[in-house]
């Protein structure tokens, strides 16, 4: 499909709605007009329903074939059976790019689904247009606030592409907004991941592209696809249906076939595609790629509130193939200053005896620390590891960090805070950008593991 | 030692301490005696400071010779070549337990810190005085509103047991206070794992029981209290220094020898003990065991607000030796009647269509569903998988799942929430008691493997 057509999914100018309801628009319900309007975008909206003259301000009309100007983009959210004699409409309309939102078709198990389904697939052969679902909530765009999802979404300009199957994930986890701009492949019966990643390859706002897959039904594209997008952009993917079990499920969740988990885990690896474990894990690579830089190397410096979380860390560098970095003579000299005599000095670096035993500021014991080991050449990331027992301590590492990522833009850090309140500091700390903010030592060097992998997957090109 | 020695460390009546400050007691300093007087304890405290006469409205003493009390515990948190002489006070006052917070010792890479090292172990020798630390946080106790902590702690009265070896768990992770009670072991030069346990096996206040270890001096007493204590009780261990790198760490965080990772892999499994791989699952598996009753079986029912969850629930049950339930005809005709005719019913049970198909209210539908699984006699845990997209179904949740809990006490429910404002409804719903949140599918079902792997464990003794 060409760029400008997939555009038309995600950039629409103009959008026609099917199945707004004209009751249930307060601020709970589900109600796609009252999320377009609410969110501020500038497209143009025309709400099919015969049974209205205006919803929320908007004027509607009985039938497509009633508005005077090119459409872009048809949402369909009706009744399964009313399908396939709007999307009939909407193509002899000249609509181009189609989503269903509507459940029951490769998703049911009765052969009414199938049927439809069939319907709809003789129904844009050969004619140009294309539909995204069904069972699907289509496509979100932070960046001009649109969205074809019937639940209101929090999404923000963030440089992450999403492609997935299940619409979920268009909501947030673990503090990740994976939106950006997101395609709900869902059944694809039609738009399928290719089309999907073509798009994020050409797109400029989008540095890091997440995958959920579960089946794909041209594999020989998908993988010619990826390849060309991940020489380009790192790209995540959560490959499920892994048992036999769970293959049965995403057969009757998309109608997609899961195929043999081994085949996908090579055929992943040989596109250039990092996946990942589990959700969790797609949310932290999603925020790491987003926001810090690649890597020249992988020796990771870690600083750390406590010897215990230190060592912590080093056994995660061991486990996500990460070097312990060795410091230079001058770094090591410039660590003792900060340090009781007594005190061993190597990596990790435990800081709270120089707070504690020689009583120096917080802030000044990090930030010295942090620049120390950072200006060193035998570095190429940091951690630094926190406990934020008071929101006073959370306030100073909102001093001492911004500018030392300033400095060192091309040395990823990452700050892991632990503690009461942790929430509050981090969404702070967030806003200051280019450096990460996550839970556990672990969970911080395993992103920043996968990091050190692109950057030197990139590097080999 | 003798449980009555261990309860004068965490159970102390009376208590000494050294290195109180008359200065920073403001609320955002650490002071111990500020802590203990506003966290409401109710044993004697007796601080010693030849400079003052009151501190924060407490009787201060120039020496403890001068306390005319038997005295439990005398905690110490003073320059370390004082440390020695005031152990040896204490001794000569009859104190048998002390706590050393001051650090520099067997943690110290000079000569000096060896030498008081040694001078300490002296002084203890052969008189029944025991010390727990040095580099210690010391003991806690949120039943008695204790803690030896110069920091202030966020304690609740949850059945947990933890021993450590670095402080920084005596704080918050990933919403999980490990403080019950506790003991940081840190340097362990003298109260070791073993006597913690056995403190910890007779404890009825204590369900579950997580260890952070780096390495013990004696393992052949350590997997004996292991043993009898897992039988009892589940006992969850995180041990860290695994590559030789980390090894050499602990060696200078704590003095302690690591030992060889696949000797500790043997050991912990011989002795029933569950090794968790990193922080967070640390944290999962102490609120999932102080939470969930055991399970009769590993047979899980998993409803989901979407089926591509269900199917990441399927993968990861397979990932954890989890068995998906096959529901009776009775559940499946239920489960039918709440579904529309065109969708499938098996295990993963999708939610949605209920709701957007057949415009059901969504705590009926929950609640109808989890009670039609968790009645199945196949069924031995369940799991829910939501998304909190607004406040309002956060309430649902909340009205739909505690009288299940009430029915089903022996069958162990996890409610996988996400989405925006999670924090603000889990606080809530954590406060219902017996049933789990936590964050994704795959860490819920992480945690009711563990859960079903020691019910087994259990029945088989």
């Amino acid at each position: 499909m060409s760029i400008e057509q997939m555009k038309k999914f995600i950039e629409p100018r103009s959008v026609a709605l099917f199945g707004v309801s004209s009751k249930r628009i307060d601020e709970n319900s589900r109600n796609i007009l009252r999320n377009l309007v609410s969110s501020g975008y500038q497209g143009r909206l025309y709400p099919i329903n015969p049974n209205a003259s205006e919803i929320l301000g908007v004027k509607t009309f009985p039938r497509i074939a009633d508005v005077n100007d090119a459409v872009d983009l048809a949402i369909i959210n009706l009744p399964r059976t009313q399908v396939p004699g709007v999307v009939k409409e909407c193509i002899e309309h000249g609509v181009q790019a189609i989503i269903i939102a509507t459940q029951g078709f490769a998703d049911a198990v009765d052969e009414e689904g199938e049927q439809l389904q069939r319907e709809i697939d003789n129904l844009i052969e050969n004619n140009g247009a294309r539909i995204l679902g069904p069972n699907s909530l289509g496509a979100a765009n932070a960046f001009t606030n649109f969205s074809s999802a019937y639940a209101q979404l929090h999404m923000k300009k963030v440089p992450v592409g999403l492609i997935c199957q299940t619409g979920v994930l268009f909501f947030e986890f673990s503090e990740t907004t994976f939106i950006g701009k997101a395609f709900d492949l869902a059944n694809a019966c039609d738009v399928d991941f290719a089309d999907a990643m073509e798009y994020f390859e050409q797109d400029d706002d989008t540095k890091v592209v997440a995958l959920h897959i579960e089946g794909v039904r041209d594999g020989k594209r998908f993988i010619e696809a990826a390849k060309r997008l991940a020489r380009r952009k790192p790209v995540l993917a959560l490959k499920t249906g892994r048992s036999a079990y769970a293959a049965e499920a995403v057969q009757s969740h998309t109608g997609s076939l899961a195929g043999k988990d081994e085949v996908w885990e090579v055929a992943l690896k040989n596109s250039g595609i990092i996946r990942v474990s589990d959700i969790d894990e797609l949310a932290d690579l999603t925020r790491a790629f987003s926001m810090l830089s690649l890597m020249k190397g992988n020796r990771i410096g870690v600083i750390s509130v406590s010897g215990g979380l230190g060592v912590v860390s080093l056994d995660a560098c061991y486990k996500y193939d990460l070097e312990v970095a060795r410091f230079s003579p001058q770094t090591i000299e410039r660590l003792k200053g900060l340090m009781p005599s007594w005190q061993g000095v190597g990596n990790p670096v435990d800081i709270w005896p120089a707070c504690m035993v020689l009583k120096q500021p917080i802030p000044h014991v990090i930030t010295e620390m942090l620049d120390a080991i950072l200006s060193d050449d035998g570095v190429d990331a940091a951690i630094l590891v926190w406990n934020i027992e008071l929101r006073r301590t959370g306030a100073n590492i909102r001093e001492a960090v911004p500018k030392l990522v300033e400095t060192y833009r091309d040395k990823p850090l990452v700050c892991c805070l632990f503690g009461t309140d942790t929430e509050h500091v981090r969404t702070k700390l967030k806003k200051s950008g280019a450096f990460m903010t996550t839970g556990t030592p672990e969970r911080a060097i395993r992103a920043l593991g996968r990091v050190a992998q692109y950057s030197a997957f990139r590097r080999s090109l």
